[in-house]
């Protein structure tokens, strides 16, 4: 009889090159977009209004970037992570076809290099996953990066492959999703404040805090059928390191994004994910917070509507964020960081829209 | 550089006769009513059937008139409640064309009222609020007061205004969003007792408790989009009056109006607010009881298959309604009494459905 | 005046015969899908994706048939188990009619069968309830056994009458409600192990365990508008036998389905509940696993594409369930031991399939 139970990867079941699709193809449904505003209450307009929306050039509400990146995400787990020790990085992410209620999503990922860890226990997996819709169209596609810990400490090492990784998405490769004009309500939309009016360097607090359950946490992670063990079984993890359930990564980007509302009101898509780094861990009853800086302001090619604002969010827990917590002179995080986010929005440019 | 952080309004930034546009319209979704029931539990039968509200006249089910109420409000808070210190009150509640899943809401309010507290650091702002669909009908319009602080208790204070409110919506402004028949069923309604059983002066123990806990009480405030801060923010509140996050008012309205099903389960629709108290917070652990009492029996004028009642809905917490806790002799509430609502229902009229 | 608030039933209000047409029908739609999603975290791809659903038959993703149980039970708690000290079992228990998003599902139930207790304080009562859609087709229809309280310790006992119940539903009632083909991709699945490879004998440990928290368990209750007390009142419950809230003995099967995922990947949908039992309660805090046992393989007459395993899953809190903690030598339950399920579930048959 052979194994039914899926026992996840260890790094000697990883090779560079090797395809893993992955399986639980998941349509996307208006109660997973409600579930997902319940648990993250996002505030950006086009998401949240069909007539804004359409106002400009959506066919309706399309759903939150964020949610098609936890879903392609969960797809990954059981084949990717559901040993991994941590999640280290993310980068070359990029948003494509927009998502809406009713498409089907499936992913897919490849090997794109390994690397053995100094201690001979553990393994770095790099992969690039595509999230596809049912009309094989790209919605996502991103290289992320997992420790993973060997089977057989015993086993022989594989040739050392690591990747070359863009530091952010090119411009030309950013995907102008929607077009902002007469039906682009600035009042709706929470400010006036448009693409030229952030500059590079520019910083902003975005002062409101929310504290984590493990309930809602846990909704999260299934309505994202995420099963990473850690999030879900204090059984185990009472008598582990933290003594406690850990908090899905990707939960604290979505809560930084909705919090990041507050001063970005017109950031109303993600267009790519450059890089993104958990640099501590958070647990139900932490507060989180979170300021941004504006890294970059790149136009896009031939078109005069939407700017992009490549930003660095970072989420911090149990410290406002009013001086910008982030790394000691000696480079390493302030230990309130949780979340360091480096991502690219889209922002309608001045004379574009109406109200 | 504008401030792009909305940092709410204080009492000197209101002024009598000022209109606010609220940001961030929201389409209502199947999905936003499945999170309502899992979140209050209501049971309703025109709400939770599509067959039992095609039955009254419906085009399907409709959604819950407090859903709705709790949307338009959500709207408001960043403009009028933001840094409100308490929510005091609500009058002249009307609710007008039936919400269905799909419609989208938006919602503006006009400051009818300005009076400083005696104190010099607070006023009270009253605003009227109206909500509208996205073909311009009023879903909802109602009056709501609340006590704000001053940026500067330097300030001058403006010329005191207090709106006149009527004590009731009166019958003739009660609109018969349905037509109770045939189809309307009894016994899936889940009682014989129609409107000319309930008497004035009668009052009802609805029975059960409900515990309070943090993490679906915030998940309702986000599915709103009520960024209240008090309600999410365990790291600023521990060190604050109460050392917790406070309840929403509006989350109470909704549970006893849940409870309240039982016995007056054919109280389908809420058809206008009259007033509502807060008076006393409630926090995460607390058990809500409810209590109703008839306040009027009332004939809509020209309809002979609905009726309107008045009622006074009471919520307690930590404490069974079966004496039904209100005011002591003094005239101040019972320390339980956390929410003293008065609004009107519609209920079929006898002799004019089926079951 | 008669009397409104529903008392529930005692022991003597039940009589042989008797039929309850249980109030509140309940549309199913999209959003109570993504909610029960997001409660426990099911990762069968048929419910989980269209595009699958529709490549074995189905109209469109149908929902999950424990979905269904929850919310045909839930109609019938407010007629028979409101009081009840005791949900006892189930059996004969079958599936009928798929039910997509949109159907109204609505229930009735007879009395089947009634015994005092040897303490003549309280009853057992048996009852067959039937789940209808807006068709009148049957969806589910269960037998189910209570211990109820008598109101009156002195009153009579009814003559008593214990049904003869089957130990399972045969091979022949089993609806083959779809047909696995091309379109069913066993990467997609999760698995490639198919009904031919499931010896009887066989177990099978589903290794993860998932911690309750209240905030979850009460929504789920919400959802299914299952008001039994006991699950929701915390002021009370603390003075009670057990200190707290009791989870709804259902929240366990339900927990255990989705765990089974783990080595029954291909077991899409439940075809029969041939007995139930909760053999201990379950409390916020528990850590729920599960493991299962092939009892049968049962072939489908007539149907090449399609077979049966008949399961016992067995549900543990705070022990894993690697040596299958069951019974002990005595016949009794370990302790660890909260659910013994019995149940038939459809998977594709070997040669059937794409993928």
């Amino acid at each position: 009889m052979t194994r039914k139970v899926d026992p996840g990867n260890y790094f000697e079941d990883f090779a560079v090159g090797q395809e893993l699709r992955h399986a639980t193809p998941r349509t996307v449904t208006e109660g997973d977009v409600a579930l997902y505003q319940g648990l993250f209450g996002s505030r950006f307009a086009l998401q949240s209004a069909a007539t804004m929306a359409r106002g400009a050039g959506f066919e309706r509400a399309p759903v939150d970037d964020l949610l098609v990146f936890h879903l392609v995400f969960g797809r990954t787990v059981p084949d990717v992570s559901l040993n991994a020790i941590a999640n280290l990085g993310y980068a070359q992410g990029r948003f494509g076809a927009t998502v809406y209620p009713g498409d089907t999503l499936q992913a897919a990922s490849t090997v794109t290099g390994l690397r053995e860890t100094s201690n001979g226990k553990t393994g770095i997996v790099y992969v690039r996953t595509t999230g596809t819709n049912q009309r094989g169209e790209t919605v996502l596609a991103y290289d992320r990066w997992v420790l993973v810990p060997k089977r057989d400490a015993g086993a022989a090492p594989p040739e050392p492959l690591v990747p070359e990784l863009a530091d952010a998405v090119p411009a030309g490769e950013l995907r102008a999703s929607w077009t902002p004009g007469d039906g682009y309500d600035l009042v709706h939309a929470g400010s006036p404040h448009l693409w030229e009016d952030y500059a590079p360097g520019e910083r902003i607090d975005h002062v409101d805090g929310i504290t984590i359950e493990e309930s809602e946490h846990m909704t999260a992670c299934r309505l994202f059928q995420n099963t990473a063990r850690v999030h879900f079984n204090q059984h185990v993890e009472k008598d582990r390191r933290f003594g406690r359930r850990i908090i899905y990564g990707g939960y604290l980007i979505s809560l930084a994004r909705a919090l990041s509302f507050n001063g970005l009101q017109n950031a109303q898509t993600v267009s790519a994910i450059n890089g993104g780094r958990h640099t501590n861990p958070t647990f139900a009853g932490d507060t989180i917070y979170a300021w941004s800086e504006v890294l970059e302001r790149i136009p896009l090619p031939g078109n005069d509507r939407l700017g992009a604002l490549r930003l660095r969010t970072v989420a911090t827990k149990d410290r406002a964020a009013a001086d910008y917590p982030y790394k000691g002179e000696d480079g390493t995080y302030d230990p309130s960081v949780v979340l360091d986010f480096d991502y690219t929005v889209l922002m309608p440019r001045r004379g574009t829209v109406g109200g």
